[in-house]
């Protein structure tokens, strides 16, 4: 096959730009890993950290068997409502930059699962896990992908048929990932019940400090450092292939990404520990971890009653609904078409209901949210549902006492030599002379 | 607007470079949050590490709301000492890599307070923290970047009007960066005195150990990758703009500057490495880690006559002043021409004074050492002093001794439970008994 | 020195696509240091995450004075077994992608001598540690890499006279980077031997427990991170100089070996999760870390008589053998055509024997194992003789008991104080009342 020097230079710019971003999301899944590991407490680290090395590569596995050919497997016999090509990467189309799409969707696909994780912390059983990590990121995930981000899903906004003539906008997945992974969790935590000790007598919430802030703050950062290949990343393409005379590509759209990031997390960040000193009256460096991720996704209240070991619910469901709603309060008409592109043809198409671009961007970003919501629901509650019925969604409480690394995984996270605290265990050992 | 098919290609690799060496750049603030946890004690260490993340959030409001202005906001108004335009990045020319720019120089701008907060470590109000970061990355660092960096500055190399016909040469920040975080780290230092019991009665230095050499080995290795994006990224382009048939681009000298980078700090971790061991008889992993740190800024001897936990002023101040001078001695005329693209004019201009080229170049070296030192004197010197008078610098000695984790931010950065050293615990549940 | 246009853009992409990959390479660096020193007890972290720290610095001065040349040092002076130019990159030719080239080789090498650190853990002195990284980086390895990676190796598939009409096909490295890392500490660890208390009277194996599992899945997913650069990244250019009408560029191959490397390591690590369920009884979170970077080097059984702390030696000797025969075996047609590009002159040449393809690729492939092991063993083998001849490569029993890290480096690697945990300590003064 012939290529030529043109094609050849766009599809090698695009092929670096979509695989280094894609690194940079499977960084997300470290980040979460250390996030999650210091949130809870020593006695879980161990089973937490296994969660997420479990997401990694048992979604992968299901991912590529099933996940990427129910999302993105287009072709003749394609519908809006689930892909039926490409499993295994079967005839997958050799050309351009196939691989690194699919490699990019991996990195967003094992992202749900990790953010679910949080919310059934210290208290489910692994196996449940199993089955729970491969069904999400195998099959009710990437169905909302098909519907959002595929060519012939019936909410893409580059479909043939818009949805109200507009289609969901939700770009890097504030629907897709975050309010999926947060609904998961959301029946995850409801079904399974608080940890033992996390309400008094009275229901009154139980602080429960997580081990150690270094590796939150480790984790925060390695986010926020993943969510530059998540954002700016899900142009999919830098340069528009030659020849394409109005719209040569999307560099400036995607510094601006990288920029709208950061300072959506910085200011969320600041509220928040100004607003935490307001509240608590003193700094708090975990709140403020969690309000810079919260600002990533987007800008929440939310407010719990239930137990989620990390909050993912509200910060993953919370934000990632409302950063919907906003995109159809407020989303640029210039916005709007220099990321879906058509203004080359000359179609009109809505915007932000603000921003006097009508109701049907809005009506698509609803219907997008109630979707979302019905079909993970749908799904994961049986699921999580059966398990329990079965008896292997939850461990006993003896267990959850313990902890599940000396139950489940063999022992604990650390092991403490004498020589690591010598003076101490000098006395001690004084003390018994 | 109707863009090139090669102005195209240029912009969108061009922008991958300078993104993705920002996103690097970025990753050196959780180097910093690491290496400065690890190296003070245990119950300090939520305070630092909340320091870091807020020179992150509160440094990205306040250079983009005034910091980068001040420093690149040329336009028809320019002037020599101070950038005018695109606060808030208003206004700012929708072209080109215009916004991977910004990316890039704020992870540079939050830098700065990075390194000056290991000097002020251990003892510092968090209110006082905060006037700090915001005055220091949006106000002074942001003006000495104008006069260096900026193409209308007075210390310029590539301005209209050159120093001594010269320009000072500072390519990727010892001086901008690195002396003017290390002299702000000096002024905070030197003002707020020594951590209490850091000096014998006799005025000898007592050693304080810090709490976890893995997370200051981990900083370290996080810096030097983030580094891979400081330096060689500073070319800011790696294609010059099509047609330039004298100079197509960077490519060569990016190369050569991330192996010069490795080289420079690998030499000066190993001279650390066999000169400890003289001179104190073991092989000491922090010590490398710190020469190693020194040899990425340049080389130094330097030595401390006041308390600055990470050493940061002498290893960024010093190291950073005799990078600029080092480079005045010897820069070689055809990696002057090189970086700053004087040959095509046919204009000689002034290299190192030991090659044989001149007195201009350190002459302008030398002029911008001292008003680095200059400025950050007469900002940062009266902001401390004032914060000090008002009695919101330093914490009081009853806190210092509790630490700043428990007195101020609710709680210790480590929990430790019963489970976390069960053969120990068990022996002292037997004890009671 | 003119340089076309399309030259300029083919070396700008390149250097980006290489410079980036080195840098994620150079992560793994970071990634041993942190699996080792959570591998090991805490008495000896200090000691093991040193000498990460000394293979990048005295393994970057050692490749970049002797290694380098040994390895690529090629010119019209050439010879199929050692490279003789470019010492201390002494006339390397100043164009293209010269520097990104060495950058690249240059984290290779260093990661060699982080591959044999695991198998010498807790027991070596730091002198022969020394003298080992720097003989290993700049001379065994560098030599392996001309053999099979330089255009005039004699195992090289693109020489000009291909052995057995085939040359060796060792893409990445499994034979020359981990099999080589695997065999010297095969022998340093045989000639040790095992640590004081690695087996009772009986002979049997007592479990040493690593102390910080959180450190393990931190290292394991760097590492991960890593790889990504090191097998994608192995293609050296992505796009392909113009003009070249056959064959313009690799980036199809490059997304694949991203897809490849990732499905390899969590297939190995599934299988791991469930096996150990099987063995042992529980989920084991360190082995399914272990399982998945044997899936990245290849995949293996191995089973160990001596004590290697790491396992590197099966883990990366093993699975880096098995590699090179598997290739033997299975090798593709069009995937060798396409990585060694013979196609455009219409040569045919052997492939995997199962596939059809002939004894010439899996002979070649036998003799690189072969020569590997026995070049490996006269080198290493001696070196680690004479030293413990010497009397200096084993530390003595005293020493080993206290740790390397009080021992050799000044203290612990972690420093408690009494507010780490209050509740406890509380208890403790509340006794000695």
């Amino acid at each position: 096959m012939e290529v030529s020097w043109e094609q050849s230079v766009t599809d090698s710019i695009n092929t670096i730009y979509l695989l280094f971003s894609a690194y940079l999301v499977f960084v997300m899944q470290l980040g979460f890993a250390m996030l999650c590991a210091g949130s809870v407490r020593a006695k879980n680290a161990m089973n937490i950290m296994l969660t997420n090395v479990v997401d990694a590569v048992v979604g992968s596995i299901s991912y590529y068997l099933f996940g990427f050919a129910f999302a993105f497997g287009d072709g003749s016999n394609s519908n809006p409502f689930i892909g039926t090509n490409f499993f295994a990467l079967y005839n997958i189309p050799n050309t351009s930059y196939d691989y690194s799409f699919f490699l990019y969707q991996w990195a967003f696909a094992i992202a749900v699962a990790g953010i679910t994780s949080g919310s059934i912390a210290e208290r489910t059983q692994f196996t449940a896990y199993l089955f729970f990590s491969f069904f999400l990121t195998g099959f009710v995930y990437p169905i909302v992908a098909h519907w959002v981000w595929s060519s012939s899903g019936w909410l893409s906004p580059s479909s043939s048929g818009l949805l109200f003539g507009s289609g969901a906008i939700d770009f890097a997945g504030s629907g897709v990932v975050h309010l999926v992974g947060g609904i998961a969790g959301l029946w995850g935590s409801f079904i399974e019940g608080p940890r033992v000790g996390r309400f008094d007598a009275f229901g009154k919430p139980v602080p429960m400090r997580g081990h150690n802030a270094t590796l939150v703050v480790l984790g925060t950062f390695l986010l926020w450092f993943g969510w530059f290949g998540f954002n700016p990343g899900s142009f999919d393409k830098i340069l528009v292939a030659y020849p394409d005379s109005t719209s040569q590509g999307n560099w400036t759209a995607v510094g601006r990404t990288a920029v709208t990031t950061t300072l959506a997390g910085s200011a969320a960040g600041i509220v928040t520990l100004f607003g935490r000193r307001l509240l608590v009256g003193h700094w708090d460096a975990l709140d403020v971890c969690n309000g810079l991720l919260g600002g990533f996704v987007a800008i929440t209240s939310g407010c719990s009653v239930f137990d989620d070991p990390l909050e993912a619910t509200q910060l993953h469901g919370g934000c990632g609904a409302w950063g919907l709603i906003f995109t159809g309060l407020f989303a640029k008409e210039e916005f709007v078409i220099q990321a879906y592109n058509s203004g080359e043809t000359g179609v009109v198409r809505p915007y932000g209901l603000l921003m006097g671009g009508g109701w049907g961007l809005l009506g698509a970003q609803v219907v997008e949210v109630l979707m979302i919501v019905g079909w993970v629901s749908v799904t994961m509650g049986p699921l999580f549902y059966g398990l329990h019925k079965l008896g292997i969604l939850r461990i006993s409480s003896d267990e959850e006492i313990a902890g599940l690394d000396i139950s489940r995984h063999g022992g604990y996270a650390y092991a403490h030599q004498e020589e690591d605290r010598p003076h101490f265990y000098a006395d001690y050992v004084r003390m018994q002379n």
